[in-house]
């Protein structure tokens, strides 16, 4: 129940970000759904195919269309109101990425897979909509140039191989590193942190 | 026989619809064949990934490859004479969305999947080769822009979940199904229909 | 074994001129990963995708992952260094492109596919990575442009296909291939060899 209420505001909030991206580029409003479904399932979308997962997740789960198509046209009356909720559009956003980050390290889990490969699974269900929407939209993705966050949940994934090293509870170890997740986004956005340049000019 | 006669048809449609975008970015023969190729068969090829149905459907039928080819050397040998069959490869376009649009709808229904997702693949099925077409040439899909054609596929795959309440015949449906989906097209076209502007300036 | 060493010095290449490519457009650390990545496994994961083995290869083959990884922090710190390797790099390369060209003719044979779709498959696994590379970095693929080692591994595979209808041993015939395409890179490279223009102006 818990889950599935931050599976709703992370699909709301990745929603909303595939809305913004696209009306910047003046789609039509059948553009701006699709870039919206993209931007929220995308991730999942190619986790499924990797693994092998068939049909894909979002075939099976129509909640998901139908919160992403309501989402769309609230978003797209009220785009000038959207601004006031910018703080708790970064905040479902980034609990969605912790969230989802998760769920893509434990289908990796129950395909048996090694934990680097469940954490490279775990980083394309967080991150692999955002890229599509920016290709959709003809833009290099934001995350290869500036965004720090795929690496957070790099780092995250990590952290909870981690913990499951110690004797506690697997239940404790996901939530940790989740909130571990979270905390990282919001201190690297609070402090401006980027990846270490590697350009000399 | 009718159905392959419609699917050739639609095939032709689509791979010189490939080909005049990749001529117009003054790709090579292979860059060509390839967006034509993917054209052609895109909308297929993530419907089939998306359900499971492996492999994909044209690896096993070798007839689209054939017929693509030899439509891509025609077009390219005769590419200033293609305006002259403007409204035929309109029409052949047209039929062909018609009926991929059914064809993705059956492949749904035969994985049990709901109506709305099998809208969703129907929908896919016809329009996702043209926006691989479109990214693969460094453009923003132009059905996110300006077509209705997409908006077109999902009226009619809900008006063929509506015909089949009715107690008629399940060819009987599938059919009257493409023929909306033909005259919407066509009378968007004719009128220059396009979705409501959601933009205020 | 040695097919273990040219898949290895293949992934190399591969992921370095991912490197290069991302580099130039200024990507961060995670980007140029990323697309490095994608260069080095993005054919055989689009081939697994299509044929229907899951989870796809990469998923259940760590070494590759360590690889690239390694490869692309060497060069980024050498990367004004990299010039002086361009001989073998490119050398690699096209060892990689000959090998991966069969491996996917393999993988389709295994499917019981048709000797065409064989070669597609081969062709792709060779070339769709690096198509993956120009448009995660919002350019026209090149290969659709201007280099001509796609048409080489078609003609690669056709050459396969023909050998062995020789009696000899399936050996030596896949050797033979790799050998074919290795040379026939080699001279096109060397004799700056394009396709046939098909544009008049």
């Amino acid at each position: 129940m818990f889950y599935l209420i931050i599976d709703i505001l992370g699909t709301i909030a990745f929603a909303i970000s595939g809305v913004l991206v696209a009306m910047e580029k003046k789609l039509d409003v059948f553009g701006v759904l699709i870039i919206a479904f993209v931007t929220a399932v995308g991730g999942g979308t190619l986790r499924d195919l990797l693994i092998g997962i068939r049909p894909v997740g979002w075939l099976t789960a129509p909640i998901h269309i139908v919160i992403i198509i309501v989402t769309v046209f609230l978003a797209i009356l009220f785009v000038k109101q959207l601004k006031y909720f910018r703080k708790s559009l970064f905040l479902f956003d980034t609990i969605g990425i912790g969230l989802y980050t998760m769920v893509g390290i434990e289908k990796g889990l129950l395909a048996e897979l090694s934990p680097i490969m469940c954490i490279a699974l775990g980083t394309i269900t967080a991150c692999f909509g955002g890229v599509t929407r920016d290709i959709l939209c003809n833009e290099i993705p934001v995350i290869f140039r500036k965004e720090v966050y795929a690496t957070i949940c790099i780092v995250g994934g990590l952290s909870y191989f981690l913990i499951i090293q110690l004797p506690i509870n697997n239940t404790i170890a996901h939530s940790a590193a989740i909130v571990i997740i979270i905390a990282l986004r919001i201190i690297a956005v609070r402090f401006k942190v980027s990846l270490p340049n590697i350009y000399r000019d």
